[in-house]
């Protein structure tokens, strides 16, 4: 979606990701990356005794993917504005494979380039909403 | 801040945490990490010629090396349901340092559990705030 | 250009992909993961000391960064047959930033899939030759 | 066998690395590090559904970790010239453990250093061919 | 332990860390960085024939883990000076989960600063000792 | 040294190890590999604060470096017993290049295998001593 100019883009617009399984690796990656070694996602002892009964991702990690799943195209970005809404819906396991599901809400012509809002849905193989949130990304438009 | 059980947690307590140099490794590393590797954040050539002049760390790495730096103490986060509000208010560039500023906004007890909002501020060195966002935190209460 | 189904692409087919500035910490990442850490690329005292002056990336970093800078679509690559002709003919610095040049040379129709042969060049920012090679692909045709 | 000058290496030299087995977490790394995350190789839904079955290591990963197993000696390689021939013959899947075998095939006394054609053959635990490459090299002869 | 300064600690002092569980993904990559793929560690079939039966994680990957495993505050520690009768005494397998277990040996006073030796174990969920050490820790005195 | 079996080794056999620059990116991945981001390594405000003037690598940074430096053999290592007398005598800026001078101390022959005792000197481009330790090794001999 991150593909297209603003003036390409409608409201409505939709788009799907490719998908990509979540690995312990990642979840060993992202906790040395980031510093964050909380041990519901680092410590399978400890994660087997929560609720969640086995480590989970990160959510930073799940919301850091999926930046990364989206199509972007060198010289459309301008700059990304910040998030509304961001909710954690359901958990994501290691082997779990999730994707990005996009639809423009919103379109704001600010002159020399637009700010679109929309509404972002990461989802898992079982098609369970893993993370949804609203995203604001200012967006060029197409050179002439 | 999120070393602390629920029960130990007033509404208007604050939290600095330790601070954290953003290298081109770092910037190099969330790209691979997250598959996002837009040309503002990966190519110094394109970086060059935008309004920022030179590579711009992707807003996802800072929210994430955030998460790392505020201490967490194992039993005492349950879930992280979200954030609201997110907004990057200013590029961090390589070679800059930062920090995580906190305060309690809202306590709300839900019998076995409560739920904290946060007030978060990532900071440089020169003070400037890059993020600002509305955390919304579970937290255990302290065992007996 | 592995973004086109087999019968989308026409002999003669050029593209151009993005560009991707190779750090210091990408050679130090990719010494580590190879496990070649021969000290023309990881001793920057004994690269001094070379006809190349400093640490020059390793050639299958090059080869290995060109094959991510080249869009994909999910369904289109069957397979990775190989290589022809690889040759090095420039070196890659730290700092340098490099793309892939790509044409189809020949197409081949095996029935239910195709070949095609691609005429690949890995140019630096002063659009020097870093890498030359004939690559060969087993791609998928379109779903009817 | 780029443990020794060129003056040391007879044509009909052998040798035979050490080992390394390929894990899920080298192909998350090398997907990282390219930027290559087509979904044969980091979808295992995707790839549950291909010929291969499953996930299988990129071509480059595979050609990448040869390179760290073969013993390199400082001072002895000039510099890497290129490969012929390099063609994928069996897919490297999680868990195979792979090694290099070659073979010098000429010698070329270009005067102060000379040019060897190898013959490079990397297998698997079962003593599948995985790839085989023609590769050429620049080797120092020995200082006196 | 290395969150106090040296007024702020006694002889008898204790301390458990946090646990972090040793995946394979860990082993590779401390193989990557540290350049040791030795095969005990990163070829599993070698691994089978030994006496451990399979692959084991670095002495010194333990070690290193287990320096980030114990609370550090900025300011406390001024230098790391040493380590006595480091000891490998149980293997450390790929799922294992390992915490630190530190007491206070002897404090002496250098003036400005003071110098603490730390009797430390990094045991296992078996609570077999992995590797015991004495340490050597300059720590700051608490700023007046 | 680790290339040869312990009927191989001589009391006083001596050799030196290839060097590696230690680069930020080292730095920032073994903070990241091990948890621990005290700020004198990872922080350069604090890091320019202390006696140092700038950011230094972990202690344990250079240990485990020094461990992939060393020449190892397939077979001939049995198991790595433990370290005596570890000493940080010079710190090791970004930057610097590190190799291992190492000699054998005593030999004890056990039967099956034997010990031997290692004095290791981790050295900088300058020839400072940054790390001294004495190891012990038990080492196979060499099969009939």
């Amino acid at each position: 979606m991150l593909d297209k100019y603003f003036d390409e883009l409608e409201v409505g617009t939709r788009a799907v990701s490719r998908s990509r399984t979540i690995t312990e690796a990642d979840i060993v990656m992202f906790a040395a990356f980031s510093g964050d070694w909380y041990p519901l996602h680092t410590d399978k002892e400890y994660a087997a005794k929560t609720m969640f009964g086995q480590r989970v991702a990160h959510g930073m990690l799940v919301l850091s993917v999926a930046t990364g799943l989206v199509d972007m195209k060198p010289g459309v970005v301008a700059a990304f504005y910040g998030m509304d809404k961001v909710r954690f819906t359901a958990p994501t396991f290691i082997g779990d494979t999730i994707r990005v599901e996009a639809e423009v809400l919103e379109k704001s012509d600010k002159g020399a380039f637009g700010v679109v809002t929309i509404k972002q849905e990461i989802k898992n193989q079982r098609d369970e909403v893993c993370n949804s949130a609203i995203l604001k990304v200012a967006l060029n438009k197409k050179p002439a």
